[in-house]
């Protein structure tokens, strides 16, 4: 339980006999096995779904395991779990608990009661838009950044192909090209604007907010701050604002940006996808949860991917993991990892404010297959760079064209897997050194029955579990983000003309006559 | 000149004195002067344009740039250099040149008269789209992958924000949801299709195009093969599979697919913009090509940036590298990046077949100012690796929205790299460590006077050289890219009911049923 057990565990994790994955499979027949499961869950209405998740192809093995689980023990990855679910501070730096979960019915009674109220006021204000209870309405521009926006973006994008009852804009960015670009596709008299920022401060929504307001008032809509929604912890700066109490929709303080999707900064994609949508991918994500909360060690799937992802990070040098879905509906899915992981553990120092001993989260990154296979799987190759991929699929097509385009993007999928570990020599006498592929190289695939609202919810469950494993293996705090800090307080400075700063910064800001 | 060398030159590399960039602020009151510069340049009609490249917060000083001078001379890049512009073989493994400078009349006088003829022919077809020729056409749904897809992808959706001539949709990825997509936003009666693909032979090129033309005839028009246009290194292929000769763009079998934006797999982008900045944009391509023809050592922008990206790579042991636009129109930005980047030297053994020494390309990575500072910038600023950030911005708006919007996004992005470099504790007694940031984390900025037409093209050679630079010192051939064979292979093999896999692939097979 002390940090020499941890640095002891460690020694043996990285002292351990290196075997290549070709060795690894030939040792052990039921490899597979041992290091792949299906979680299948139902959904009412929804049906039965599934996923395969399969860790085989990776590097660990039963002495990497049987210490990782040591690891999680002495880390202690079941205590921290509980107060995830029971209502604990996790977040101690801001004295919170995270009940993102609460939104999923997974949490306290009382926390699950308070979401489901919220929930229920959600819903009704849909379906009151939908009965037409706002006038005609076709178009939503929700104007978000962060947390407020990654999340309503993937999840819109994914799950509205087929049908969107609204159409909608996602609009995050400070530049008002984006704003211009939502605006050129939106009929002002039939558009709402969705205003989501859990302080109801945020620089770059407030703005964009206030230019949008413009916007419909310079095309005639009378009241534009009617047109208003807000997705906010702060429903008393929203109301001093000018939004009427009847369109806010409130989330507790206790969930952090990049976990709030399940609440009403999900109200885009419950607008555009129905509330029984919506719903299912809560419970998607609750099925997750129960694995998660119930399932001990090595078959605890988000803990043996985050066993996975710490042996890269520190034992193998990894600074980087790549996940490529092979679906164009998960095409913002790496964007919306990257903040996960990237802004929970991309830090350097325990809750306790000591130094990780060891690298922190890696850069997440990735892309769409087939699309990356053109582009940037030359190095995943033949690199010298060893990066640890996931890939994800969905056994059900997506689209309705010949089966052929769906088979060959599944075979795609697995072939890359399989080519990354297999290696070889593409050559005719088998010797070219350009045409040699290296081998060992590791890979996971999550492979679901069908990406429905309920799927997509699992998936992102999947790695909310996932970054918090990994950040209870660290020590860290994975529910604060005091790296963005700084940054913001010297471009507040700089717009106020205070602040000193390096001949570089100076020079720049003299040269776009920013002085 | 020999291998010995240059292992003694990397020696004084990894051994020099490593200094902050406070420091190296410190001690040298011309330092960015010395480490910045502006280029500039004139396209008729278009105006003058410039851009300043400030590399002064990375970690070069002048020793490491007398020996990275030293390292060029000894890697040949002169000799190389010249054969990249007088059409030597700077493709050994295909024994070819790389003539896409040519597009752009940097190249042979040879080279530059086919190159103009060619371009020429293309113009003549984009007038005479323009002009009626084949009936009203308001859509374009362009079908190519990789490099026949990002670069067109990219110049499209930067410079047309204004006015599209033509509404473009690339397709790319063998998923069949991405044409449907395309296939949603088009009306079949006014629709072209143009297939790009350097061999006309690509998996996920050709079965898109056979979709194409069944929805085109399904909608009941009645000549689809008439609506296609073919761009293209091989037209006898494309003329067999059905386009007529005055339908087909040809470009050289020397301009390779991540560089060939500049030649007729540009159709997308002549068709939406207009022959007019198409050709703005090769001339300010044109422009860095003199600069780095003419241009020798430190004061080479592209070659200086590559010596800080081997620096990094190799000295500081980074895996990767970071570009944040700073403006809506650079988006895909990034993704180009990636591609040019890491196919071209995401490699292991140098053109000789040697093991390279060393790191090769990083992994590139990215996304859009201010967007990504809620989403990843928390690693940039606390994660534990270090990571080299370009940042890029315009001071001229793309937007006409109140210019607290444009005036806020600069702001945001000199910052963010001031930030970087500063460091410093955000908590009220300055103790807190999880509010402290180390500081001394590099960045270069690129800021352009006005993000035209001209400019993009001078954005996308800089990249280019700067690629081309890196491999010189790699002594890496960037222009070949076997490392996708291998996928390819096993994916065809799969596809056929071929191929011996290994037990996790079989499994995965068997769960989708591709058996």
């Amino acid at each position: 339980m002390t940090a020499d057990t941890i640095s002891e565990i460690w020694s043996k994790l990285e002292t351990a006999e290196r075997r290549t994955l070709s060795q690894l499979f030939a040792s052990d027949p039921e490899r597979v096995e041992n290091l792949s499961q299906r979680i299948e869950f139902e959904i009412p209405e929804h049906g039965i779904n599934g996923l395969l998740l399969d860790w085989s192809k990776t590097h660990l093995d039963s002495d990497l395991l049987d210490a990782f689980e040591d690891l999680a023990e002495a880390s202690g990855f079941a205590v921290a779990r509980q107060a995830l679910f029971d209502g604990g501070i996790v977040n101690p730096s801001e004295g919170r608990p995270a009940t993102h979960g609460a939104m999923r019915r997974s949490g306290t009674e009382a926390q699950v009661e308070e979401a489901e109220a919220l929930l229920t006021r959600m819903g009704m204000l849909v379906e009151a838009i939908h009965q037409g209870a706002l006038g005609e309405i076709k178009h939503l521009i929700h104007i978000g950044i962060g947390g407020s926006a990654l999340g309503p973006d993937l999840a819109v994008d994914a799950l509205t192909r087929d049908l969107e009852l609204v159409d909608v804009h996602v609009v995050s960015n400070i530049d008002g090209l984006a704003l211009e670009q939502a605006f050129a596709a939106c009929d002002p008299q039939t558009t709402l604007i969705a205003v989501a920022s859990k302080t109801f401060t945020t620089t770059e929504t407030m703005t964009n907010a206030e230019s949008a307001l413009k916007w419909l008032a310079d095309n005639g809509v009378g009241d534009p701050s009617g047109r208003v929604i807000a997705l906010t912890a702060n429903p008393e700066r929203a109301v001093e604002w000018g939004v009427d109490e009847t369109r806010i929709l409130p989330f507790p303080e206790s969930v952090g940006g990049r976990y709030s999707l399940w609440s009403s900064i999900g109200f885009p994609v419950a607008l555009a996808t129905g509330m029984d949508d919506f719903r299912a991918m809560l419970a998607g994500a609750h099925a997750i949860d129960t694995h998660f909360r119930e399932t001990e060690g090595r078959a605890n799937a988000p803990l043996l991917a985050a066993f996975a992802d710490r042996y890269y990070a520190r034992v193998r040098g990894c600074q980087t993991r790549a996940v490529f879905a092979y679906d164009e509906r998960l095409a913002l899915f790496p964007d919306y990892l990257q903040q996960l992981e990237m802004e929970s553990n991309g830090k350097s120092v325990t809750s306790d404010g000591d130094p990780v001993g060891g690298p922190t989260a890696a850069v997440t990154w990735g892309g769409v297959g087939t699309d990356a296979q053109h582009a940037v799987f030359q190095l995943l190759h033949q690199g010298t760079h060893v990066i640890p991929v996931d890939f994800i699929a969905s056994i059900a097509a997506g689209d309705e064209l010949d089966p052929a385009h769906h088979k060959a993007l599944l075979a795609n999928c697995f072939a890359q897997g399989a080519a990354l570990m297999a290696g070889g020599n593409m050559s005719a006498d088998g010797k070219d050194p350009a045409r040699g592929f290296a081998g060992d190289r590791p890979s996971a695939t999550i492979l679901v029955d069908d990406l429905d609202a309920g799927m997509l919810g699992a998936l992102i469950a999947f790695h909310e579990h996932r970054t918090f494993a990994n950040a209870v293996l660290m020590g860290i705090n994975p529910f604060d983000q005091f790296g963005v800090e700084l940054g913001k307080k010297m471009a507040r400075d700089m717009e106020g003309g205070e602040g000193d700063f390096d001949p570089s910064t100076r020079s720049l800001m003299d040269a776009a006559g920013l002085v």
